[in-house]
């Protein structure tokens, strides 16, 4: 199960909203066959396993990070193939988080006497595939705020100098993120304050970009953006007060505009993360300054918090913090996070922590 | 020398402005005798454990962490002691960082045929006397900054409520810190909105509490105080326009006054750490809010950082962030830190640095 766990992080940014999977068949105490879900719509990791057997595969056992599926998707029904191939046991990572098809295919291989067991390594299959996990059962996307501070709790200078808080192995870290993740999305501050490009710039291998989400309420990104220059699609959310001219200039230059709702004079985020779930985004990293990070907290979308926090102090009491808005009055109103995990990336440090259910 | 470090670290906040020193006297492999020097005017490590030998320490290997020293002051020469007893080897931790003393004791020593090594475990000794270093180098006091912040940034929500932004165990340790530091420095808005006790309270043990050092300059700390009604000394820092009346009361009530210079409207940070240092203050723990940790930095006068962050979040354009005053106006003239370490105290994490030299 380790194996095919390895092997499903290969798809990583490549599948979504698909989960990784990955599937590792073994006969006789050897690895005769295994595979991992590559892209989205192309085959699942159990078909490659099965076609990739050195010899065959009847009677071996199947180990495999995610309930193989049973209905017919972009593809045909893995336990089909399973059953088809002779298989003689399956070891499932997690069942299915889709509550609709949920144990089917476990079900299905039992009526067929294959001996199932399921629950191998789940919590690790589990965080693998928390954005498909989230996406799956509510159609709204993962939704993972990061930013980057110093230790004084700094994301800029008074003066707004941000380049750069962290150092460049951090710096890398979120462009493996921007890869994983469908969407990331900032506010228009930031569009206007650093004109960024928004891609994925990873070093060794060639990256996907995520989907660019901006949240401009009266749409004033101008129309030279570095962003809307760059390859791959471009979502402006924009309010009831932007001109229809910019917003048709926009969408001649092959931009989405998204008209949402406005909740006091901001963005309705629940109402954007809806429909961002409609179009098939799973995952979003909010990378947003300060004002857009505590819209995203207020409103309940943020399922993960990842800080950076570079080893210096800037001082200045007018310099922002990650999270900005009204925030809330006592201590006690914090919003938690829990399992709390720790990296240092050359000298700077990376908390991550889960937002605590309410 | 491990063993000798461990008894050195017994003395821990009794033995300023005197380093931590332990001693440990090995003759044909078994430990014969030991010492620690455990407070300030009293024997030092090396009597300790030449009293405490169950035998004759003639022919035998002493282990101390710091060099033995040759002059008389508040007790006699240890390394008459070492050669009156007939000890035969000597091995140091760190030679002693007084420049007009370092080297005599060894030299001393070497002069009666006895064998010197110095520099055993020398980093782990130079940490743990990091604030005598300091003192006996430049009779100014070790300062550390500490102060606790939200991940996002604050050291209170926007209508200033602080308690707590930690939990229990990351609080006791702030109490370890004040019993181990001579002095403890808060600015008056702390005070006026706290009322805190800046005490040292121990779950197991009495703490000795820390010299509380109060920046007041107007001289408006109500006479009324938590802090002037506990054990201990208190010292005010005010300026020129503090009224005399205020500062005869609060001298009639047993607190020292110290009028400091003024910049910029502020009290001169330097000048009280000169004051300090001449009152035989060898250590500050700062404890300040956003303004005293900005006067602190921009003075200078900091050694060493320690944020302690509670895993939550409270947004806020509005809530304070640790550090605040002016601050630099471009990243690249950030206070860097180095010699980072992370520690974990239930839900907090710890992270510490040292100021780099400018």
């Amino acid at each position: 199960m380790k194996r095919a766990i390895m092997l499903a992080k290969k798809g990583m940014g490549y599948t979504n909203p698909n989960p990784m999977v990955g599937a590792v068949i073994v006969k006789d105490g050897n690895i005769i066959g295994e595979g991992y879900h590559k892209t989205y719509g192309t085959a699942h990791a159990e078909v490659h396993a099965l076609n990739n057997c050195k010899v065959n595969p009847e009677g071996a056992t199947m180990y495999v990070t995610l309930e193989p599926c049973s209905h017919i998707g972009k593809t045909p029904p893995c336990v089909d193939a399973i059953i088809g191939h002779g298989i003689n046991e399956v070891v499932i990572g997690m069942i299915d988080p889709n509550p609709l098809v949920a144990g089917k295919g476990v079900q299905k291989l039992q009526n067929q006497g294959i001996d199932v067991t399921y629950g191998m390594l789940e919590s690790e299959v589990k965080s693998l595939n928390r954005m498909f996990m989230k996406y799956v059962t509510t159609k709204q996307p993962y939704c993972i705020l990061k930013s980057a501070m110093t230790l004084d709790g700094k994301i800029a200078t008074k003066i707004g100098d941000s380049q750069w808080v962290t150092g460049e192995l951090a710096r890398q870290h979120v462009h493996e993120l921007r890869h994983q993740m469908s969407g990331i999305m900032v506010g228009i501050g930031t569009v206007l304050a650093d004109n960024p490009r928004l891609t994925t710039r990873l070093r060794k291998r060639k990256g996907k970009n995520p989907i660019r989400i901006i949240l401009d309420t009266t749409c004033r990104i101008p129309l030279d953006a570095a962003l809307l220059r760059e390859e791959g699609k471009t979502i402006i959310c924009t309010g009831n007060h932007a001109s229809p001219l910019k917003i048709k200039k926009l969408q001649e230059m092959g931009v989405e505009v998204y008209m949402s709702n406005e909740r006091d004079g901001r963005l309705d985020m629940a109402c954007i993360m809806d429909y961002l779930g409609d179009r098939g985004i799973d995952s979003v990293l909010i990378e947003g300054g300060s004002s857009v990070s505590s819209s995203a907290l207020e409103a309940g979308v943020v399922d993960e918090v990842m800080m950076f926090i570079a080893p210096k102090i800037i001082g200045g009491k007018h310099a922002k913090s990650p999270v900005g808005g009204e925030g809330v009055a006592w201590m006690r109103d914090a919003i938690g996070l829990v399992d709390i995990e720790i990296e240092t990336l050359g000298t700077d440090i990376l908390i991550k922590g889960k937002v605590e259910e309410a």
